[in-house]
């Protein structure tokens, strides 16, 4: 599996992947789940992508590729709006399952992906959509400013708590680590290296993109003074009325 | 769906569980998911039960008429160990299923249902199991002092980081609760009043058993603390270096 979580912010965009794939137990790999498209200035598209990795190498594939538009060819470093994007993903992960859809069903695998798509080109808005494997899609929107793909629920909660529309773009990232933190303690099937991104609304480059390994020094201190922070936490709670 | 957590630690046992019950989104009603045999200075059995409704009423049911032995019952009030409460559970799940499960999967429903069960019996170990669908079972354990059936995602990561078997009751139980907040917060098939109960080990009766609703004001005074404290955490928490 994999946990990928996509926030559109008032600041801008925060966007968390892991590495981890897996068929069954025994055969596990390291795979970065995010793809960046960026030219400084005008434009900035990153995917993140979960579930079956033959599928989403293949529907990336077709992005960079681009979808015919007549003599030319649509790609994710030609759409004109984020929408566009959005589109252009759809249509690729479709092209996968013309392709390979009937083979994976032939053999009871189905046809599993989902994507997150956000990013913003120049003059246009700064937009999220989270595809399903039938291609369609939902778009982020401020009373629920985030998107999870893959194993999503063990770092819901943190989410719920924390993020709004208006958190600022360092506090949404740590959220978003802390959350990715949980779901790596609980979830043997997502793990680091981790790929966090951030991209100001309107600034139409990445600030920051770090590929975070398992000992990476930041990754690191940010799980111990949360794992800290916690048993404090748990230390100032209030007793049950029995053990007082 | 409903959530329920079991852990059996050195001190002893903490059970909770919600009471939601849900057919689809339109159909939500109140039940309790938790029954407990108590004879005081003799035994303590608590049941925590998930999945369809109609199981596993059916099985407590069963629990409480014992199965057949030669001219006797033996039921929750006559077991002599936890092994025998844990075959005893076996058996009702497996006579609902004998009596209902064919009209269930002829109809697509499929027979769905886990139940948690942990007590004491004088003069025997306190133990605590997890029986699934199909009838089997397996027992909490010293490394892996709890377990959880239903919604068990979203409240897994803080029991992960904080429950250990030497961890103590109040700890314990705030933890649960604290697991189930999260759940709650982040699932709207879960929900109060809660169930909390607490036994300690080789006491032979409940300590403590609290039905906390909405507005207790215990259970609203956890949750504020725990929502406070994880804000200034998250304050606490270093920044990446980009933003510093």
């Amino acid at each position: 599996m994999t946990y990928c979580v996509g926030m559109l912010l008032k600041a801008g965009l925060v966007m968390v992947s892991d590495s981890r794939t897996n068929a069954g137990v025994d055969n596990i790999s390291t795979y970065r789940k995010m793809t960046i498209w960026e030219i400084p200035g005008e434009r900035v598209i990153v995917a993140m992508s979960a579930g079956n990795l033959a599928i989403t190498q293949a529907a990336i594939q077709f992005m960079n590729e681009g979808m015919p538009q007549g003599e030319s060819r649509l790609s994710m470093k030609t759409v004109t709006s984020m929408t566009e994007a959005a589109r252009l993903a759809s249509w690729a992960l479709r092209e996968v399952d013309r392709v390979d859809g009937p083979s994976l069903r032939a053999s009871g695998a189905g046809f599993n992906a989902s994507i997150i798509i956000g990013g913003q080109i120049n003059g246009r808005k700064m937009r999220m959509f989270q595809l399903y494997s039938e291609g369609n899609f939902i778009q982020a929107m401020p009373e629920t400013p985030y998107l999870q793909i893959g194993e999503f629920k063990y770092g819901k909660p943190i989410i719920d708590r924390v993020v709004r529309f208006d958190t600022p773009l360092a506090t949404a990232a740590k959220c978003a680590l802390v959350s990715m933190d949980s779901t790596v303690k609980s979830n043997l099937t997502v793990a680091p290296p981790i790929d966090l991104l951030i991209c100001e609304r309107d600034s139409l480059k990445v600030k920051y993109h770090a590929l975070m390994r398992e000992d990476d020094p930041y990754w690191t201190s940010l799980r111990q003074s949360w794992s800290a922070g916690l048993s404090a936490q748990f230390e100032a709670l209030p007793d049950p009325s029995w053990a007082t």
